[in-house]
């Protein structure tokens, strides 16, 4: 009996539904649960397929990235995942995808302008892109070099930091308080990276949404006054 | 025993229609229904995920927005859906999504130009879009400002008044003689800003449909000699 | 019991396939099935949705439009295919939809170049499309001269006649050997729209393919020497 | 009995695969699954949708086309498939798709650039895409002139020989180490394609991925030290 049981199932669950929100195909894409009083988390393992994935496959790992439980090997992104988790106060779940949208301007190395309150209900900033990775960091410890690359692209940001970010020429990693609310994070910036692309399309010279309206919907939703939602 | 019974299940109805249509993710988007005679509208509680939805969670509220009974709070839009309760006549259902192809042209500020007879069927002018609201009534008392401004946009309109507008910056807002039909209104409102911004991406000089082509469409449709539908 | 009972079954299959490949939404579109021996048609009646149609709604009428049987209004489209089952040798299906990228082209008043060999294997030109009515035309027997603009369209190509046109500033009609066909032809059409903008995108530059590519496609399906399929 | 029944089931898994994935409607595409030791291949029949599609169905030829088991016509791309077979080492699969993005970029006669990760996951360089074949190729043994012309492209690459290319004016083929790895290979063509297109839109001045990074993520999973995979 597994002393993680409920940790492998809180990450299957949530990398299921990456799979079932259409945020990722075949076996792309990897979400994690992080235990902090454990000092672990579980994660999905490397190149399995969500259609045959189960709970008990999920990988628990220690925030070096050793393995501490499971037969299968974890996701290669793993050391990118305990980067997040050791730096990142009060996150519980960390979500990468190749999102289509999202992707692209990764691949583009754009940040993705606000233009609605779609965007500014998440995040009342432009959703940042890491540079690339120095050759030598690339050929280095690659993944740990990819979490301290977002780890500093978000220590240069003026304001809030987001839960989420594009790590450029490669695609998006999300977070937040629960592995599930990572998943959702990966679905609204999927979501915004696709109205920002079309925004452009219809008008190429639109400008980003105003202050004021950017920061009603960003507070009345994670505002100390906030009035969206059920707390 | 709930003397809203019917009104919430009418209400919870449509808001599943709109998920089940695609116009919605997670949490995003509200529909309402309206009883005249009792002077209240059931509406979507605020950030409750369609899947976990019940019946039983519509909040009812009156006319200026005060919670009538309901367990949860209503959406942060509902005092746009009782201005516009107040003010159209014959209304019974309100609808806000954040449906992709709609919001893009809100984000870029834009009204959906009349391009052909799916859109005459629907209304015979372009789509309204709202100018973005001033910063005094973005801080004052902003879901009842943006009720307002979509009246004041609509009575600016020289011909017959839509069922559905773009709110600038944000996204669309439909409504329509039920609950249903202001959904079916977002559905068809996402379909037509779609195929405008396909018609400008293959024709970039594409122009408006002629008015004679217009009429007709809309005539046959909602005119006094109309011939489509079983009415 | 009705005489025409499997003529109704038919068009109700044919429209549920066009709902089922989701070439139309709510109660756009409308596939016909035609008995040339009993000179009528059934036809999907005037906006039921496809959820709620049953095979006994469906509308018999004859080669004017006149109703022969049934308790519906029929398509408000209905003698447009009527004057194509009159006018268009052997064919016992019309198939109209409003798919998005096939109406985004009839929008664009734009014929659909023939890009490559999905296009080809179908027809060896372009997708042709109509140009507009005449405002006396739209104001007379709106729906009748719909169809004989089609004849006049397809009556002045150079080449073999296709089973799909585009009515510019509307859509997409296409017919075939039977009902289903049509609506086959109604998915190929759409994916061949999509197709071409995509290929635009890419290379707006983009030539058609020449001409042995697509003598090559057309005829190995629909050559006298056939050898695409089981016939 | 069939000494075939097991090539036939692995055939008709891996274009069932290929419908499920929505990488092919109707009848489009076929897939094909190879037995070295008794020299001969199953494959999907032509022109049979794939609704109505039984492992009975699929065809078994051998290497010059020839049927050796099976009540219907092969696939008109059979001969394709078995010059591929015959020259390829080692792959088991060959799939042949019109999946919509894939098709523009052969429609519009562009390889596809390496953008990002996801790409270079697969293979290190753009996709490559044959140019058109000669009249007389055309004219001639199309099929296996087709074949030809993917070998002749692929032998002109610098680098290592992908799994995917792209016929110019047709669209993809894509092989493997069993058919159904051909598909995946199919499935990831597709989502590249479209990533590769939306990156230009967002900027049109998107340069290719930077080589060490490319390298880094074709080595980790397919180089000798990989360790993406369980194996």
């Amino acid at each position: 009996m597994s002393a993680y049981k409920d940790l492998k199932i809180a990450a299957w669950n949530a990398n299921m539904q990456l799979k079932h929100d259409g945020l990722a195909i075949q076996t792309f894409g990897n979400v994690s649960a992080f235990d902090p009083a454990a000092g672990v988390f579980a994660i999905k393992p490397s190149g399995v397929p969500y259609s045959r994935m189960r709970p008990g496959d999920m990988v628990v790992v220690d925030l070096d990235g050793r393995v501490v439980e499971g037969a299968l090997r974890p996701s290669s992104d793993t050391k990118t995942h305990a980067v997040l988790f050791k730096n990142i106060p009060g996150i519980r779940g960390v979500a990468h995808t190749h999102s289509t949208h999202a992707v692209a301007w990764a691949q583009a190395q754009r940040a993705i302008p606000l233009f609605g309150t779609t965007h500014a209900d998440q995040f009342p900033a432009p959703v940042p892109v890491t540079p690339l990775l120095s050759d030598s960091a690339i050929q280095g410890d690659y993944e740990e070099e990819t979490g301290k690359l977002i780890l500093e692209t978000l220590a240069a940001l003026p304001g809030p930091s987001p839960e989420m970010i594009l790590v450029g020429g490669h695609g998006p990693f999300t977070w937040g308080s629960s592995p599930m609310q990572a998943v959702l994070n990966s679905g609204v910036l999927e979501e915004i990276a696709r109205m920002a692309l079309l925004t452009l399309q219809i008008n190429p010279d639109a400008v980003p949404l105003k202050a004021t309206l950017v920061q009603k919907h960003f507070q009345r939703k994670h505002g100390k006054n906030a009035y969206y939602g059920q707390e």
